[in-house]
């Protein structure tokens, strides 16, 4: 399923405006190119609102948040949200400090997201009230198992509930879900965890996925995190096949989305509805 | 032709100072360094002064401009046009917002660039007298193509006039020209736009041919264009060959670089004078 | 020797703080995890004392240091040296403006550092009193050779002597040095110097070795230098038998640290004492 999610993007070459951190950037502005759409990085306060109204959606990572980028980060948002815009935010980091926690809740208090992507840690702190969490929570255990599955569920459909938006858990098992519906996919590889960036750059073509697909959000998000496992999983089977390591694994990751068609996207899914 | 150029760089190790956005950076400086030159980054008005006075060419590249660097882009300039130094511009986004156009016009009309280096539509932003273009412009069509060319040509041979700097617009054909002379350059692959950076990458290396060939900036800068579109058709060959993705094409974009010599660069140049 | 200050950074995951430049930052988090080591980057004043306390280790870069990234240098730093953490500095570019220098000796004035890494012209910067230096100094030639190189060697304790710190001089012959003791060691590859972020990598897994070895400051710094070494020839090895240039050598780099066992690293140490 969802194999016209994905071509949609394609052949929509969404614009993305992107502010986001200085560590994957490049990475992000890559995959984005790879998957039919394109990027734009701007984060001065004097033209955020121009950029993203020129853009079809927004994504706000906050991995190497600061003051300044703050302020363009809220005003960008609001902007792409009265613009009827797609916004995503990844709440990189929350939980490590209060910085990121606070910016966290306020981001989602002035903006109304479309998606929120971030790992099980991430969406815990996220969830919870208050802005000093150290992202573990004893609620309900940090990794998404097949044992917690069930229960892990109910708690990304409560988040998605709370904040109004679909909530993207993303790990072993990747967990994308509204109110209403979960989309479990099991596609990815432990190698992505040993590079920087593969978070990072989800949340960026889940952006264009949502830009492209403007009426299925949550389909759209849920396409976004298959293929992108589905190319984690090519990209470790070539890279095995050259006996390479974590930076092969880096550029057959790009190499795997930039080839990615309909037909592989359809092959390789493994998605569940629950 | 050219190839003396081109050897220059190898042999002068030029040092260019790049304050440059941060998506691509690590691109500029690679291709710096497999070009022969040498890169230092700093942006702190507290040093970029100073910085540029020990480097040899200096490149501004306001792709993720901001008011603290926007100040150092024009204090470096400066100081690097006193010294005689060859200056390059590339306006990255120049009309897609105000804040990147008049930063654009400032940087222009303060600094006497040597060279200025962009896509069609940011070379026809910084071409008109006001600064909220939006980079389509109803005179001149957006691509270069075989039959407008002769058209693009004049156009671009007129904006040099206007500015005093040599303009490279690069695209499908490049075309380098001064108020007299143009080179039309048609090296290059339709792949270099696939990945982020190949602009940034270009401008950062004409500032380092200019510096290694100071008498002869026109030719400098249509050798540069032309190395980075033969650097692209080889990196098209070698990712084609191992059935590579966009991944791969910009790992061997920069290999291309690295091993270029006067003889590759001779026999893949295909640039004509008009 | 140093295998087992090799196996400690596998075995104990170390967390790393890094405030580092821009150019180089994701290669930086990419060798950490290469190395069996996390990174996490923060630079705002707002966050970087409480995400320095929950990390194992602190790298300072001042790459690409401005006025804001400077306060958060120091209050990350005097955090880091209150807790007991492995604080590294990489001094780049100190000597090449007053703001580099004169922010280096600042640095070291309020923060007792572990390590501090450079190259020779660095190291001569910081060892003087005087924050106008260009990185010449008459004294001591440039380069560590074989012929000057008890010279260097004396120069290298002297320094450690005079900051408290171990100094990793690293060239084409790398010293690390206490007072009283120097490890010679004599791996890596020229080709290392043909990208960007050699030295940069270096100065991150140097924290990282430093946090999995507390006990043993001046071995950890020299595994780690020893291990980049090594890795260098690899990847030169594996990059020569592709034909590839130095795009891909920076890929194989990041591969020969991700694949790195013990075996391998007590074949290809090149270690002495002095």
């Amino acid at each position: 399923m969802l194999e016209n999610i994905f071509e949609n993007v394609r052949k929509k070459h969404p614009l993305v405006h992107c502010i986001t951190n200085y560590v994957t950037v490049n990475d992000c502005a890559n995959i984005l190119l790879a998957a039919g759409a394109s990027p734009i990085m701007a984060d001065d306060i004097g033209e955020v609102r121009e950029i993203t109204a020129i853009c079809n959606a927004l994504v706000i990572n906050i991995g190497t948040l600061n003051a300044r980028t703050i302020t363009s980060m809220m005003a960008a948002g609001k902007e792409a949200v009265r613009l009827g815009h797609p916004v995503v935010l990844d709440p990189v980091g929350a939980g490590a400090s209060a910085l990121r926690t606070d910016t966290a809740f306020k981001l989602m208090d002035e903006i109304q997201f479309t998606v929120i992507r971030g790992n099980i840690s991430e969406i815990k702190t996220i969830a919870k009230g208050s802005g000093t969490t150290k992202g573990v929570d004893a609620d309900v255990s940090d990794a998404v198992t097949e044992t917690n599955l069930s229960e892990a569920v109910r708690f990304v459909k409560e988040v998605s509930r709370q904040k109004r938006s679909v909530i993207a858990v993303t790990g072993a098992i990747d967990i994308v879900a509204d109110d209403e519906k979960a989309y479990i996919i099991r596609n990815g590889h432990p190698m992505m965890s040993k590079i920087t960036g593969t978070g990072c750059m989800l949340s960026a073509i889940t952006s264009a996925y949502c830009a492209a697909n403007p009426e299925d959000t949550i389909r759209a998000a849920a396409a976004s995190v298959a293929a992108m496992g589905i190319c984690g999983e090519i990209a470790f089977r070539n890279t095995a096949q050259l006996e390479g390591g974590t930076g092969m694994f880096r550029t057959m990751l790009i190499d795997a989305m930039s080839g990615l068609d309909s037909e592989a996207f359809l092959k390789g899914e493994k998605i569940e509805i629950m």
